[in-house]
């Protein structure tokens, strides 16, 4: 059985409880999914202040369950605590723009990136940047400014979204899109009827490949550390102890 | 049950055989994994119209198969026909290259590529460039030409690619190593133990990632189209039957 | 006396008549122009698989003439099988996009790009970078979808290009404006009269070029190969024999 | 009278003292220097982890005494926690290693790092990449693996540096020398005489660039969040409450 | 005291007369400003070619004050001369575009580019290019074609340009703004209470990095060279004479 | 009749007497090729400084023969007043640096430059990045410092010369190499039988390339200006008589 934790970066359950529901939907059979909100830090991360506060709380959900997974997901765009994840822990942890970019690129040469509001663009940019894939984003499809409630987005500017994606695919030649944003997770099986390219959800991309990579990283060596001022769980990630 | 097709681009069975008993030592329960060779080009792949030729005879054994898998591997470093294939056919195609890459650039954030030869590696640089990650490569560490038996070079140099790699993570930084090259599929896991990061092996990574997206690719509708010239199989891929 | 042969890489004849009517105009006296068709493969490239089946056509096209000219060009925006000629023959080889992109670059800092519908954008964004010179190139101006007869593109569409190509200049700062796409072959001169920039045409510039660089490359010494499954010239071409 | 607050965002008082006499033999009359240290975390910044964890721990130091300083330094090469700084304060902040590309960018056209370990080498790639300088670096030169004390490591590797230096200079055309890497802050003015170039320090470049843009940056109105988990200094940062 | 040159590369004394005042509102107190124009050459400079004959022009007037001056800005967009002028003086040397892009990097991730009119935006990218941060600016906002008198574009649009800085904001995602072409010197200030980020303005970053890095240039060492043709101010400079 | 101009953008007269005669060993029947000095500037372009002053004694080169030529060769690695005389004439002009890169491209995938000695690196590197094509460059391959006579130097460092182009070929990759710098002009005859790739030399390139091209450029319109400070020549060039 391979076990996949997915830590959601923000404090708010709501979010945490969707995105355990669209990982549990691809989840293959043998894999057990879990997962968990950030046990401190904001209900919503926006920022890149936000991006960092997050780190450290990604990182003590990380640790407060170590041993018992095989992989894990770090949901939340932007992609918060992964690269000290993947140095601190001895298994594979992906983040979920991490996966979007790297399963739309494996699918089509040339992907799209299309969210409904253009605030989120830099961030999406940044991503793209850290990771190194920007050569093989055609283009960014963002609607107007949002100020609605982010849980009904999907459905109030589901319209809107397939205009987006179709234009992609028509004026950029995106051959696969990737619905971007914490408020369109799970949407990408909705809307993938209305679409002649593959979508790809973050959330399900990171869960599918979670489970390809479970076992390739050998087991780290890093010495103690002693680390002041953070919560027990983060501590004890640093003094090496599972 | 998933089933996992794997092309050689060249023509030679006892290579074919090799890189289907390293697949299917990675492939996890309830995955059905089947290797074959190109029906016809070359007995080796070394030259960009290498490459070229091996392309059509690739896709023909694609569609030899159509039907038969639920995501397919191109097991030649270099990817002939890829491209191709998935624009041709309704599954996932990866190929050992591109899989390598997007393994390893998930696995750490700086990965080098280390190998027999130096001769290698211009062919390495252009598959790196045409997937877009060469930012996240930080270095080819090679070794001297060599004119002896492809089949006995894993064996014959294995020390040498011991301090290769070694180099690579001490004075390149490299987080994860990929082992390229044809005739070192399968070496990665006999390596690992010697080495303190991951060591990536294409052709496993490709299994690892054809399973994982398979199911992705929303069926296509490209439209009959008559090609001359060709073998039967490539021939009906292009008529749109399955 | 200098040779051009011209192959078209797709089986139309009546493109290649038109391709070598092109040609002929700028051929300086002294220089003799053939042109040929793809002997099989498809009547019209468009696809990424296209243009992967019409490589070994090509240069079976190539090898057919073999020792008959001095410079060879690939008439085909996208340049089939243009790599695989430059490593097996031992004249040079240039494709129409290459020469498009190299003569523009040499006119003027910044090129665009001009053609009459979006669809091929993507093909010449790849070719861009293939050529390594997108950092030259200043922006795309192409029309909307197009339905109608290619034949007849350039005429129905000719104020849309002049305007497209004005828009390059004044509000892109192109230098010089590449008319790019297979039915706009020979318009540049038409239009040249009504633009205060350059406008280069690929056939044409790829003329110019391969007189040029004739007698450059030095007589290659690849060893004779055997490939199977593929028509005689082409058989012929990698076993070494003129 | 201008302020310039310095944190170390590591906890070690001895590097915080030599960090602030570093800065105050370059502030001009009328500025006043005020090194502190992290008020948590760690005694030394080496891993991408540790850069995580030392950030949320140097916006704690940059809000306890907010409004008493005119413009920030963030004195730690990798500049933890400067992009949350960036839109938290309503003054400039830099981080050293930003200062030093800078301020040799604006130097000289070619610049050089060179450090007393490859070790740090990656670190160094990154930060480049992050502020988006690569182009600008005509190369590394760096020494050995060292295990030795660092705070010796500037006198025991002294002629080494100098050798690295000059090799930069002539063999890879470097105008300017940036000498990185904490514990060789002070060296350059040290070393200076010995080399035809300018060297740069990071902590120096940094006082003198801050002190330069303070006034630039309009007062910010972000709105306030709560923040939970983190010390108090922090919380309040978040809450908007100078 | 610290003394600051400003070179204007142009031949209009009304032009220079405006920079000065623009540089001296913020010099700070010790610091002296004086501003000269090009001894010869052009009123305006907007072509490549006009940039060209500019450089000597610019390095002539930095000849003629030599030992004078402490730090000098070229004060062109563009920055004519500028390379020469880091090769040959023995203090730093500024153009007022890299001092944008730079001290725009300072103070923010993303920066904007504004301008008046659309006919700048080469000129812009060339300067973007020529410094390595491309990758910095998130995109430019330029006004239609302007025949007017540039003397009066900045009151003339004053509007434009404001909506322009917000859409910069807004759909760009820039944290910072540079106000770049001559005409829009000294603006900066003007407009900024209308925004929530920095606006650079060029003359004055420049006074200001100017200021920061007088001192850090070591006396260089070039050996006397012989001139011809040119005026004798720029002949005693390449003879090695102050 | 094509009537090539070549300008040496130095003053020195048995240089321009060499370029002259390798130009004239590669002009084809009906080709007539002129070499003239700069009339003013330097003995010897080195330096950026050079660069510069060289400019506009190499366009005043180019008014005085105007309207005498089809097109231009401006022989001077680093091609001094390129983009300026692009501007300027209404005939194709081209540099030698930007002749051998884009000839050596169009021959092969990977060109190397080899040269003498590395202090020309940082120029090459230089040139390369303006002209658009560093990615196509697999590697510098140059010799050790040199002090003797440049005018001996081709035949002093022959074989070190061969030498450096095998390692280019066998090490890095390199179909094509460039053999770069002032004194190596018409060595690459000399030294291709010793060489399996084609040697490119820049200005044979470029005189091959400006045949091509003569006869692109449309007659430009630019307006009358008025400069000032500089030779009757160039001044008449601004002024917009031929």
């Amino acid at each position: 059985m391979t076990r996949i934790l997915i830590v959601n970066s923000n404090t708010t359950d709501s979010v945490t409880a969707r995105i355990g529901a669209a990982a549990r939907a691809v989840a293959p059979p043998g894999v057990e999914v879990e997962a968990v909100s950030a046990p401190y830090g904001l209900p919503l991360i926006v920022t890149r202040a936000d991006w960092l506060v997050a780190g450290p709380a990604t990182l003590a959900a990380l640790s407060a369950r170590r041993g018992g997974y095989d992989a894990a997901v770090i949901a939340c765009f932007g992609d918060p605590g992964l690269d000290a994840a993947k140095e601190l822990l001895e298994v594979p942890v992906l983040g979920i723009s991490e996966a979007a970019f790297h399963a739309a690129a494996m699918l089509g040469r040339r992907f799209a990136v299309v969210s409904f509001t253009a605030a989120l663009r830099p961030m999406f940019e940044d991503c793209l940047d850290h990771h190194g894939l920007r050569a093989r984003c055609c283009g960014f499809r963002m609607g107007p400014p949002f100020s609605g409630d982010p849980g009904r987005v999907a459905e109030e500017r589901r319209d809107l979204l397939i205009t987006l994606c179709r234009e992609a695919v028509e004026q950029d030649g995106a051959e696969v899109v990737i619905l971007a944003g914490g408020p369109l997770a799970g949407l990408a099986p909705v809307l993938q009827p209305h679409l002649p390219v593959p979508l790809v959800d973050g959330t399900q991309a990171a869960v599918r490949l979670a489970v390809a990579l479970a076992g390739l990283a050998p087991t780290g060596s890093s010495r103690a550390r002693t680390l002041s001022g953070y919560d027990a769980d983060l501590t004890r990630l640093y003094a090496g102890r599972a």
